[in-house]
């Protein structure tokens, strides 16, 4: 493989699975940046993107237990910051150590990422995301009466939870800084959970209660800062169609044509693969050459040496 | 004033006095870019460095209120890079939103910043710096179980309370990708609170349980990357000798041993004016031409036209 401008998104599970200590946390993610330095040993020009889901619900919990009049929980856009710092000194932090180890001397920095949505996306009216802790019915109302303006949907057997609008990023605010560091030979890790979520309003960008889905905000990064690929990895090496079934059919080099047929024929599980397979097609609709892959972080070694994965592609 | 090169550090209550919500402390932090983008209007490169006590205080706080064996609360290291995340943020959407009312297209990025100190700093024998909730005996006892090597110590009436060292910052780990940022035309946000502490493990850093003065970060920071001056903001316009006393002095121009002598006449307060002036004789002895400034955010037009304000130089 010849060098490439790479973004490879990480997901929050990769980061934390049972121990939610900082320790574990950075332990996990030491392990991760050991295949991560392969791709820059190889020459390539290296973007980390990373999930949130797990730490920011924990920050939520304890937010929330310890919110006073004095002393407030943060909106959601604050609190997804706070995980990019969190996560992002993690893993920049275990960059350097497995860098360090393999003689390569490259300077890795989390930037504080805003990602724009539309006012006006359809997901306002509709919003699906679970966040945060389970309340029971008067702590709901509770919750309510403190925030008229939040919505709730029932969760059989465990309760109300708060459910947030899950928008489509249009545009990465700081897409020219990361441009910059790349060329400059920096490894930047941006967009984390998705990007903090803001929306235009004048002549200012206005934070905003919302989930941003970290494979569409990496998939929007990639297309910014004109990467030849997208690499979302996740917990399998390949895509499957009729997965878990007899006829259970791994994909490997797959058109973007063919993808769409297999959504049409629901092949992906929503919330799960499908926002995968479609930020792949997303980018190599978005781009001129760009290829998507998908596969899984302990893939990578045998993604770089003999393209085993599932690569999309024009 | 020529174009310089400018490491400007804010104090963590120029963005929250009395109110923590968010709202507040994103409205405080719009007033206080107003006064940043004077800088930028001048020609100046920036580099805006802040503070987080009260930020970090309260996040302690909600931790500790919230902290499960599931979701226990983070570490000190983990907690600071979480106030520059979310301080960042607010801090470079404001910055955005100023410049394009100036209209300047510059871009705006806080980089997690990781400080090393020296593990043998004698600040650790001796840890003076208080942080996070106040615990009665009952409260302290429990807190010493959990984690036995906590230092507590005593404030007269209101109960118990955390002590962590305050040691000395050696180097600035991102200092590159901030130096190459600046470069390329970019304001970085960086040494957010101090920075993450972190020490020189083998070949790792190593985050450690402390709190760097952010004024000595910012010292380091701008000699890392050879900034001409460093402003370090605070509540007056002015350092003065015999401070609320009849023959008051206020300082305009001062030399390095000037301010030395008033230090040994012990004249400025100890964890407020004194760690201020010593971050500028610092910066002053630690480069070639560097000048200091020691002046509040009010105060930057005219310092801007007139020079006014403790300018501090060899």
């Amino acid at each position: 493989m010849n060098k490439k401008r790479i973004v490879v998104a990480l997901g929050g599970n990769a980061i934390l699975s049972k121990d939610a200590s900082a320790e574990a946390q950075q332990s996990a993610l030491l392990e991760t940046a050991k295949y991560l330095v392969e791709f820059v040993k190889k020459g390539n020009e290296l973007i980390i993107a990373h999930g949130n889901g797990p730490q920011v619900g924990n920050l939520l919990l304890q937010q929330t237990a310890g919110s006073t009049k004095e002393n407030p929980a943060m909106p959601l856009d604050t609190d997804v910051s706070m995980t990019q710092g969190s996560i992002g000194y993690w893993l920049q932090n275990a960059m350097n150590t497995e860098l360090s180890k393999a003689n390569i001397d490259k300077s890795v920095a989390t930037v504080i990422t805003q990602v724009q949505v539309d006012k006006n996306d359809q997901a306002f009216e509709n919003p699906t995301k679970p966040i945060g802790p389970f309340y029971d019915k008067k702590g709901m109302e509770q919750q309510l009466k403190e925030h008229p303006e939040y919505k709730f949907v029932e969760d059989a057997g465990r309760g109300y939870r708060r459910v947030v609008p899950s928008p489509m990023p249009v545009d990465v605010v700081e897409s020219n800084v990361i441009n910059e560091m790349v060329s400059d030979g920096i490894i930047p890790i941006s967009v984390g959970g998705g990007g903090v979520p803001v929306v235009k309003d004048n002549d200012h960008f206005a934070g905003i209660e919302a989930v941003i889905d970290k494979d569409f905000a990496s998939e929007k990064l990639a297309e910014k800062v004109s990467a030849d690929m997208l690499i979302i990895l996740t917990a399998v090496d390949n895509v499957y169609i009729n997965f878990n079934k007899s006829n259970q059919k791994k994909l490997d080099k797959v058109k973007v044509d063919e993808l769409k047929e297999y959504i049409a024929d629901q092949q992906f599980a929503k919330g799960s693969m499908l926002p995968k397979v479609q930020a792949a097609i997303d980018f190599v609709e978005n781009t001129e050459n760009g290829k998507a892959v998908i596969t899984s972080l302990q893939n990578v070694g045998e993604f770089l040496e003999n393209e085993s994965g599932t690569i999309v592609m024009k």
